[in-house]
């Protein structure tokens, strides 16, 4: 029995719009759980969890989903659906055929592998212990590669991972914006090593009273436009923003008492990924296009803010004088330039959650090429400690004292998140380019920024990319933004730029 | 094609465990909604509740389940089951039969209806005017009577209400009950107002720091043996508790910073509640059975807290100190005597929920009688504020001054709650009644609460009604915690005691 166009399309619609629920009321679940949840209720809110997720998987691979979306894409069908209905269609052609393609049983194997593997890993860094973790990662690599056989290579093996979360993005163009950013940036990183002019950062680490931390926290969260009717500020042990739908965006951060800067850069970091998740244009509201477009815009919007905002002199102009008032004594012999001096520090490190803006991409850069060394050349678990230890001599001059400090000081690997790394670069990258684009096209954009005028820079990101959420592709939003296409060029000039100066190269 | 009672019980199992997920995300996004959820995003919320609500409602309704449940009640097959699957069969055949007699079209029309009516008692009452709502009133009465005859009326047609909060209560029980309790509260209540022994509560209204008050609070739940790895104290305005799981019990309170009673006794009766739903025994969790029994008897868990033991002569012989250290200076030149006495005025009013524990059980009585008239009398809307004002005059000797603070205070009948209000006054009973068994029965039973030893107290109520959760019904546990069936003689006894001695009767 064949479908109506118009009922396929109900049907269709009516199902996005259920999916969407489920994800929504999964993501306040899993708030909730990183919030204070109490412990010994635990175990059997996973068991909720369990339930409502299984049942929306079962509703995103039905078969009938698959037969109305079969209706929906021939031609004259197609032409008749408006954008969104259009852009709904073929995003979520994508995720079924995905999630067709892995046969039910695999999948649960690679849930519990996956999920053992974590537990390991775990135990593993603490432990200093990459042999005991090396057969879990062959394991999780192993049927990484069975999901790139059932789904299909692209260009490359590793091209239908990156795909995943940067949907369009390939080796081909990676190896070219990386390439060109490892040739300047590995140089640019020796000889702000060799600068004598280093800052001083000695006033950042002092007592920081928590309550001043959160009242300036939210001071800076007002400033940058962040609609607290729509959203709020938590506490968790690993900060994080989640977008249940434009009128409920959360955020949290953790706040450090010897660290005056931890929380709050946090908080920004955060806060702009909640910017873009509350001013998504509501004719999307209740369906799957209704979030960011791909992980790596998305962190161009929490490092614009937090770095190229935050990190910046004229922010530091407008908000030190409040920052000094919330700490009484504590700042007063320090001046602005000291401070903003200060928050842009650049030191080879081992551990990339801890790097500046500038060596957190060769840390990226080296997980990439390690990524396709195991998925295009066959690389095996056992030689990564090795391969690992030699690109960070090579990239930021120093190695890994241990496999904990090196190797095994990530946990996405364990959990099967291969492609992943490359968003938080392409997330500098697109946001150095965004910003280029931005100095130029809006009057007096620093002196805004020196006046704690924020509210047209978010308007400014609102009409360009934050109202379409999911329905423009990465691609086509950087061109439709930039009106060019991702060039690294943009992120290597804004770190030379800044760093000339802090370090007086 | 018939199914085996083996796949009949796991089937039915699994739909059950389901069904309890369901409603365990629901309850954590209603908590969510109540505890600080951002404004904007309620629209959307609403409709993520909606379609889980309706997915349940499906569930618990499917022509599948009915099927199981047949094949189980057999004789054979029930005989084979446990204890916990034949309690389950039961009173999943009892929500079932209840649910899918009433069509599904009439259920939308209601729950329009209703929502409608909700808002417009809202008007209503803020506008005094009861002829704006009556038509509304008149519906809700309409619907609710079309309900009772779906689901067939049993002795008398507001039996039918009544057995939806409180399993198996009838009209001829509860008028044997509320009359001897009327009967006898009435001059007890005529005795105290005449008394020249008032005491005096000058001292509580003062300005209470919040903080303070929140910490006496946290101290008091800690002695009553909450659970805060298994629970949650918040705020909200209405205060409430929730079960999750047994390991996730949250309950609110609510600060008035002019009134250093409000909140503790909110909490504590909330705290109440909360012990009933941590100490559920764990062979229940995951199954429709694992909550209070009924509203009368968890009713009867939040008074016997907050009034037997929180308004206690001994409680605030033990904790009196603690509160005078919270709040320095404010309650110096109070006696414990004066304290206790404070916490105790009886003072016939016209507003339910601020009514104390004696006059309480009189408003209860003349929204039963009211209830009783309307379902089985047909007494029409319009008469109801007259039959309201009447009965006010009569048994606490006050009229309401306008409809505002009469027959439109309550939200219960806006919404269909009809047959709800008996469970406040049942659960006095119960609570009375519980605790004449416990002193005789638990040694040194107010030496216990002088001592601030509050455990033992907990796991007496554990072992005899916590633990059975759904297990048993309220009067299977009242018979077999005290030997007897419901006597409301333990009520009358309780309050002529001690007002006889606050008020030197």
């Amino acid at each position: 029995m064949s479908v109506s166009t118009k009922d396929a399309l109900s049907s269709f619609k009516e199902t996005i719009h259920k999916l969407k629920s489920y994800e929504e009321a999964l993501g306040v679940l899993y708030w909730d759980l990183r919030t204070g949840a109490p412990r010994k209720g635990m175990d059997t809110r996973s068991e909720v969890i369990g339930a409502l997720s299984g049942d929306m998987f079962k509703l995103a691979t039905s078969p009938e989903l698959g037969e109305w979306l079969t209706v929906l894409e021939q031609n004259a069908a197609y032409a008749e659906l408006n954008e969104i209905e259009q852009r709904l269609v073929s995003e979520t052609r994508k995720e079924y055929d995905r999630s067709v393609k892995i046969p039910p049983k695999l999948y649960q194997e690679y849930v519990i592998i996956s999920s053992q593997a974590e537990s390991k890993w775990e135990e593993a860094k603490a432990d200093n212990d990459f042999a005991g973790f090396q057969p879990y990662l062959e394991k999780v690599i192993s049927y990484t590669n069975q999901f790139i056989d059932l789904w299909g290579a692209k260009a490359t093996r590793y091209d239908t991972l990156l795909d995943q979360y940067e949907p369009g993005m390939t080796v081909k163009e990676l190896d070219r914006v990386f390439g060109g950013l490892r040739e300047q940036l590995v140089p640019l990183a020796a000889a702000i090593a060799a600068s004598p002019h280093q800052p001083d950062t000695s006033f950042l680490r002092q007592q920081y009273d928590k309550s001043a931390q959160k009242a300036f926290s939210l001071y800076i969260l007002k400033q940058m436009g962040f609609s607290f009717d729509a959203g709020r500020l938590d506490e968790s042990v690993h900060p994080f923003a989640t977008g249940l739908n434009p009128g409920d965006v959360r955020i949290t951060t953790r706040y450090l008492e010897d660290d005056v800067l931890s929380a709050l850069f946090g908080t920004i970091h955060e806060g702009g990924h909640a910017l873009y998740e509350q001013n998504i244009m509501p004719e999307l509201i209740g369906t799957t296009l209704c979030t960011g477009t791909s992980m790596g815009i998305h962190e161009s919007q929490s490092r614009f803010w937090e770095n190229m905002i935050g990190r910046s002199r004229p922010f530091w102009e407008r908000n030190f004088g409040e920052l000094q008032k919330q700490f009484p004594g504590q700042l007063d012999a320090v001046s602005v330039d000291q401070f903003y001096r200060a928050n842009n520090v650049v030191q080879p490190s081992l551990i990339r959650i801890e790097a500046d803006e500038l060596t957190y991409n060769l840390h990226i850069i080296i997980r990439y090429e390690i990524e396709k060394l195991i998925f295009n050349e066959g690389a095996k678990a056992a030689d990564l400690p090795a391969i690992w230890n030699e690109k960070y001599r090579q990239y930021l001059g120093i190695a890994p004292p241990n496999n904990a400090e090196g190797v095994l000081q990530d946990v996405h690997w364990s959990g099967g998140s291969f492609g992943y790394f490359p968003s938080y670069s392409l997330g500098n990258m697109y946001a150095a380019q965004i910003a280029d684009t931005m100095e130029k096209e809006l009057d007096g954009f620093w002196s805004l920024v020196g006046q704690g005028d924020l509210l047209p820079i978010k308007e400014w990101l609102t009409e360009r990319i934050y109202k379409y959420g999911k329905l423009r592709t990465p691609s086509e939003l950087i061109q439709s933004v930039t009106g060019k296409p991702l060039d690294p060029q943009h992120l290597v000039s804004y770190l030379t730029n800044k760093y000339s100066e802090v370090y007086k190269l």
